[in-house]
């Protein structure tokens, strides 16, 4: 298309700072006959306070008509936990059916990693977005009481999950270690697991050319920091893929760089891209928050509505970029997204 | 007691192999006037394919009769995943109570880890063991066709809760640190995760000296290896405990060394102490299995039988005797086993 209509959610905390230069970048990056049209949209935790309105009706509905959203982070200590989550983040996921979170994980060189001897890291979480403990389907009797019975229920459908694996089937087929990793815990959950390990096995039997493998979710974690240069394509459940994700970033450098895109491959309703981290309510107004996550979301963004020689000048840009960092000279938010434009429009 | 009458369930893969050094090292540092009376329960996968049996009313009851159980490891690939997993290992757990999964992490000095910088590691998580996710509530209907739904119940009660929180809260309150991390996910998981985190606060109030703290589990794997220093105690439900510690197993030297407690601290039934690790049946045979990891969880044994003495022998031979390792020339299981018998008898 050669014109992009976004929706944007800046949100809360450091939200609205680092999606001002994701915004820049991407400005920066489009050619002139592209035009790209913006509409911020005032949700999180001023409006929960200013209304009582988490995500409305009316505003979901304006949202669907656009080709993309592009979010910063959604929460605040001011409102109580989940508030703003399953009314307004986990919603928007739900209602546009955004069954693929992918989350790709990349050691850039040059940046910190915790892990002693760099090991090489490249791979994508294909996180299922739309099943499984994120139902919110669950609930509580005799509250508050010696008596109180709490329940969650995760629910696994072979719709849901077979679509998924599919879609992760399909990236690892279009990567060169051709490999796909099923997280699960198929030893305990063994009923949701079975259908998960099913799926993979079934499905397995189309793509002769794919590898696959399968790991406990906690000795995946175990891989994570002592081989995780063994991870192709990752296909896992909506909490596992939560867990894991985080855990991947700070194995990569950290939550400041990890971007994601919550997608709707159908295209019926707009995929949303959003960093990983979160609002970081520490932090905001200092000029500290990391924008390279948010710019990283706005290069999926860009492969997902087709303008991939877009999305590899920003991926390029960022490499560069984190190459020639000096841990010891900090920038600001702006100032990194400043620099980021100035390479993509270079 | 001057006695100890322990039940022994080697089990499968290494199980035996790490089961015989546990053995050997718990001979060797209980003094000459306390009698140790073993008794084998064949229990895992051989006595599966030989009758069909994982844990028949008959053991369960004569189980009951001993002071503890040792046990090495359970599962092999030749059984369809879950049944030695849901028949016997939780079984044993669920039938005994065992709501404190106590699993200590410490990085000993000279023992590999993945994190750069060696940080300073020394905490305890209080995993739930009775609740949750593995309760064993789920089901499928329509199962193997495009119709299916899988479900897995997650069932959380104030009983369950509170009395492992104040468990929590008492190891907390008898270390240095006095520190109680609660990892949950109550963003979205509102209904467990609103019971879990009352219940910490509400507690919290009889344990002035005790700081508390809130992670979701995604942050919290961030900080394990990021941050893991600021760990002390850290409380959380039946999953998340078994993810987080495999991942603190992975920092801290490998599940090599991983210990862990099945306890019921009422007494009302044998405690269960076994290696973290699994059967590894692609090392099975091989003399490569690290028995250290039985040999921690028989000094928890013994702290749990008020032989707090021996137990602490037994933790600082492991210590000396690692402080000595040389990763370039390895040692048998038994070699291993030899040479922290020598040191607590010593
Ligand atoms: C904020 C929270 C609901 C969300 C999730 O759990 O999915 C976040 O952790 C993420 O990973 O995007
Ligand atoms: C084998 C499996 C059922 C078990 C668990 O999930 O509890 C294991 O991973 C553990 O941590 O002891």
């Amino acid at each position: 298309a050669r014109s992009i209509d976004l929706a944007v959610i800046p949100g809360d905390g450091i939200g609205p700072e680092v999606v001002a230069e994701g915004l820049k970048v991407l400005s920066a990056v489009l050619p002139g006959d592209i035009k790209l049209e913006t509409t911020a949209y005032d949700l999180g935790a001023r409006r929960w306070h200013a209304t009582g309105e988490t995500l409305p009706d009316a505003d979901l509905e304006r949202l669907k008509a656009h080709d993309a959203i592009l979010l910063g982070a959604i929460g605040d200590p001011s409102v109580p936990s989940g508030v703003l989550e399953r009314g307004l983040l986990l919603k928007l996921r739900f209602a546009f059916d955004h069954y693929v979170n992918l989350r790709p994980s990349r050691l850039f060189p040059n940046t910190a990693t915790p892990l002693a001897g760099r090991p090489d890291i490249d791979f994508v979480v294909v996180r299922e977005g739309t099943e499984g403990l994120y139902v919110g389907n669950g609930g509580s009797m005799r509250t508050g009481t010696p008596a109180e019975v709490a329940t969650e229920v995760s629910i696994n459908t072979a719709y849901g999950v077979e679509r998924v694996v599919r879609d992760a089937f399909e990236r690892a087929a279009a990567r060169p270690a051709r490999k796909l990793t099923l997280v699960h815990k198929n030893n305990v959950l063994v009923h949701a697991g079975h259908l998960w390990k099913n799926t993979v096995d079934r499905i397995a039997q189309e793509y002769p050319q794919v590898s696959t493998d399968y790991l406990h979710v906690d000795a995946a974690t175990i891989f994570f920091v002592t081989q995780p240069e063994r991870f192709d394509v990752i296909v896992t459940d909506n909490l596992f893929g939560d867990i894991l994700t985080d855990l991947a970033a700070a194995v990569t450098g950290g939550i400041g760089l990890a971007a994601s895109g919550n997608i709707n491959p159908a295209g019926t309703f707009p995929s949303m891209f959003e960093p990983v981290h979160g609002s970081a309510p520490d932090i905001a107004g200092t000029g500290k928050a990391d924008p390279t996550a948010t710019v990283l979301s706005v290069a999926l963004l860009l492969r997902h509505l087709g303008h991939e020689a877009e999305a590899v000048r920003i991926e390029d840009a960022v490499s560069a970029d984190l190459a020639e960092r000096d841990a010891a000279t900090p920038r600001t938010t702006a100032q990194i997204g400043d620099a980021l434009a100035a390479r993509v429009a270079g």
